[in-house]
């Protein structure tokens, strides 16, 4: 069967893997439908990594996929052949210090799919079809639609930021970076009573997405940078920021605009900033980091599967999964591309 | 009378200034005894000021400070002449935002003693005597010992730290930098029930101070970097943090000794470090400025006051007011110096 | 001009009362337009009042009214004649302890209108015009509907109780009592992304509004008290109840269907319950009254005036004010009214 | 071996069982020092329970216990032959929901020493020796007092009480009964920095302890009610009120001192009292139940292995464990007997 395989940067193959294996006790296969292009799926793609995490071995890449359920294992409950699922990517190991706080997005030893951290390296889920144990895949509706359920991975990931930023009902939020994950971040801040959501970016086309998903005020940072001056009115108010363009100044603005004692969550990563200091000493500002998810995976699949959000503005492309190399050129055109997505054909 | 005034860099002076008016209605008059130079202080001394703070005319320096009442406006309930009290030295407006909000520390129009930040700028309480709303003088025991009494300012700004880190009963916390305020933070963090404290440095001397004061650790980073490591163990075992240093490598590594989901709270300014974006975000640690006190002034007298706390390893060295120059030399010797302070002969 | 007046239980006047003053400095006189009937107007009416709160001299009713500017004071802005505005019934002193700390809904010296706990008592707002402090007068677009407006009081009760149960994003929600205050706590809820919105009540008609509100489940006691059994699964699978209902077996209910830590919000009045001490205790159960509201008044007639929530189910009769007795009377019949309005002509 | 076995209601025998087991894997034997007789004790010897919790089969009493170490099962790290330990008494399952979830104390499957409420009843810990899995035996200095050690349980409690009622410096607490359970939250509160800690009850020999153990003020209630009346001037000045009584008056005393918006921790169980629906919505309080511990058990030993607290106030009488029923009469008599404990010889 066909799998999209990273070998080095720009060496993305698509290429011939032995089958998935029938599933053994407590397992499931799937059948992929579709995968989507995360922004780490991008760098392993251009740089062969991030920070100290790089390809040592042959990896097939993706970890935002849905598919349907093609075989189950000896005991598996509450899945059938045939039903549709979104497969959650993070397998923590449950027996260590931080699985035993509840912190399992913590683990000391995550298998997470499609990351190099580890040696072996934790294949991804961009297969034609894959193996797992049957706790990662959770059943979606026969309606929902499967471009939608790969979704839920990146929008567990914004419903993860926003629970650290506390209670929104009411707040004012300013969310930095408007590519999916900003984007997601807007749903999720609306989702949770924000009154007032602020999207900041530099380019005109994401924003406009932004807007679609619900913020009520959008600034092209590269054309109006003066129009955030008024989130800086007395000492700034906004309650809550959301940092998720990895942006070196965007840390300083968000100092900037929150209010004392406001918070700041940052969820992209990128080079590291100057801290400033002086603001979040005097303004009292509360910083904190958001990384990936635990529960909200499942919250995600419920939120979609009920309908409760549209996610669909951010959905800017599908490529069937033999034409990966072009989806990923495409996906790493800002300009034009949010979120793009393969098509495996398990649907 | 006299008083301490900074004139320009390296120009103090002790000068004769107009005698403190007679009280108003609900104000009074105080006799000083004794004052603490704290490091704003010395950063007045030796550079005029600091970051946009800067001397533009002449200024009385001194915002801990003890004394005696020496007069009553009309209208002044609960103080008495002869009373020992201790000034706080900040005077929120009261009708701001901030200051409806509860959050006087941020006040718009805060008026706070010896601040060259408001012009004309707010003279400071190294005077002989001072006249000011009642409101700012606490009433202590006549056993109190006026030189621990000058301490509760910079205490105040310790248990406002300590606040911000939420409960600390049984916990592990690292304060870095042993100067007063770290050694006073170190009192505050034992009084909470923090069950170790380790205390970080780079010399030796001021953590003798802080071993005084209640910490189970000291660790001369200079001569011992490798003692910290335990700390770091597994993805680190503090639980919050206090960085009171204001060291450029500071903050790398507290977000490093930190465990995941852990406190760093932000308490000493200097030079703007490099955020480390990356262990922020993957270890989910939370940050927070804390800045000045409100309440907490209260808190320190009577702590001070009912003896619930000895702070006087902190006290090392008093000079009369006339050898001021002398004082602001020696506190400038983080060798020799931890807590010095100016004798007024109030008492 | 006229006023309906509570004089005695059973003796509701419309009558002529002196005409609203000329507006002072600050102050705006409205042209009342629509007011709606409370739990508490309806206490006044049948026994003349609750607790210790009794009618001891005439007073007009209402506080749930919405208008049109028809005078401006001296200094007032912000304001023009003919806005459409919700009224304020609160009008804290802005001095006392609780006011400087921020929490004014507990000020000692609070005048709320239509209330009889001082004496004089605080007149209510049934009145054909109104003068009264600009700061009560919440300005709204002229789009907005004067109907929806005067349900920003209790919708404001109802954001106040959702903030006190924090973050709902994802969780189970169990409101007890399907009245005006539980319907529109549903919307609030449902608002702050609840999850699951179960809600209970003894008649099925107001249930009928609760689910057009927002619920995702009603259980009407009266008939199939089985159905909440689901809800008691292992130790409690609802997060956080809002007992609405001030019925004496609820808050027994609230603490079985609660998980162990979730949160019991208690928002209705009415005899007092026993306490399900030994449930609180080994589910280590949180429970906090919630009273009133304070800054949520501007954001519920922000979120109805930008049409963020539809709370036109709720409205179930509207009556002129003449005919206030036939209305206070049909608002009595919990299986035919949820909250019945008076008109007063203003628009 | 001997063991203290409950029979029956007043039928308590000191009677021969089998020996404790050699150590399996993972396993521990101890040879019982002391055990302290817990109010849950007294009920199975006085009415054979409580609540739905009755005594169904023979059953040794006892949680509360210290001794030595006198044998290894394979596979043990961190205790030698020898050592002093302290046992705690409860063992979660790991699991089920709850354990998973951090909060062990809630498990579905507890297995609690000397506990009826599982059949086969959980035998508990007045033996001369027991076997039992090593995670329950805590290591201490071979200088702690083994009569203190005993004291961890019950401080354990305490001190997860006092966690739940947050960061307590510079609070005032109120603690309404100073049985053994109010004694040591005394001790646990001013460990965590409370300012004031007034204690109640309706006899003066207890509060002679409650002062011993750091209580500020201390009011016998059967004696001068009145000196109550000041903690509820202005609408209550006290932050937390840990009620450790049982008592029927206590909970509605409590809501009358908390200040609005405090917190009021329920410990002690008892009969269920009315509950003051009207003081918890309108001052909107927040109560919450304490239910035993979880890592407290931990820092309890800590803080009196080192010293941090010293508990001996509380103990007022040790006897022989021939004379179990002896002990139990004199622990029954409130006026004569705070903590009683049993000695067993394993010292």
């Amino acid at each position: 069967m066909k799998a999209v395989v990273i070998h080095a940067p720009h060496d993305l193959r698509i290429e011939e893997i032995a089958p998935a294996p029938a599933p053994g006790p407590g397992e499931v296969r799937v059948a992929i439908a579709r995968g989507g292009i995360c922004g780490s799926d991008l760098h392993y793609y251009h740089e062969g990594g991030f920070g100290a995490v790089r390809i040592r071995e042959p990896m097939a890449l993706g970890h935002e996929v849905s598919g349907i359920v093609a075989g189950l294992g000896a005991g598996v409950r509450g899945l059938s052949v045939g039903d549709k699922v979104a497969l959650n990517p993070s397998r923590p190991c449950g027996e260590c210090e931080y699985c035993r706080r509840d912190m399992r997005n913590q683990c000391l030893d995550m298998r997470f799919n499609g990351s190099a951290m580890r040696m072996p390296h934790e294949q991804g889920l961009f297969r034609a079809e894959v193996t797992l144990p049957a706790g990662q895949a959770v059943r979606l509706s026969p309606e929902t639609d499967l471009a939608l359920a790969a979704l839920c991975e990146p929008f567990a990931v914004c419903l993860h930021a926003v629970g650290q930023g506390g209670a929104l009902l009411g707040r004012r939020v300013l969310i930095s970076g408007s590519g999916p994950i900003g984007c997601l971040a807007v749903a999720a801040a609306r989702l949770a009573g924000a009154a007032e959501i602020v999207v900041t970016d530099i380019a005109a086309p994401p924003l406009r997405i932004a807007a679609a998903m619900g913020a009520t005020r959008c600034i092209d940072l590269s054309a109006e940078a003066a129009a955030l001056e008024v989130e800086k009115t007395g000492k700034g108010r906004i309650d809550v920021v959301f940092e998720c363009s990895g942006a070196a100044p965007a840390l300083r603005t968000a100092c900037e605009v929150v209010r004392p004692g406001g918070q700041v969550i940052t969820v992209g990563l990128g080079s590291e900033p100057q801290f400033p200091l002086s603001l979040v000493v005097s303004k009292e500002i509360r910083l904190a980091g958001s990384f990936r998810f635990d529960h909200e995976f499942a919250l995600a699949a419920d939120l979609i599967d009920r309908g409760r959000v549209d996610l669909s503005p951010v959905l800017t492309g599908v490529f069937p999964m033999e034409d990966a190399i072009a989806a990923f050129d495409f996906a790493s055109d800002k300009a034009k591309a949010m979120k793009v997505q393969l098509r495996f054909g398990g649907d």
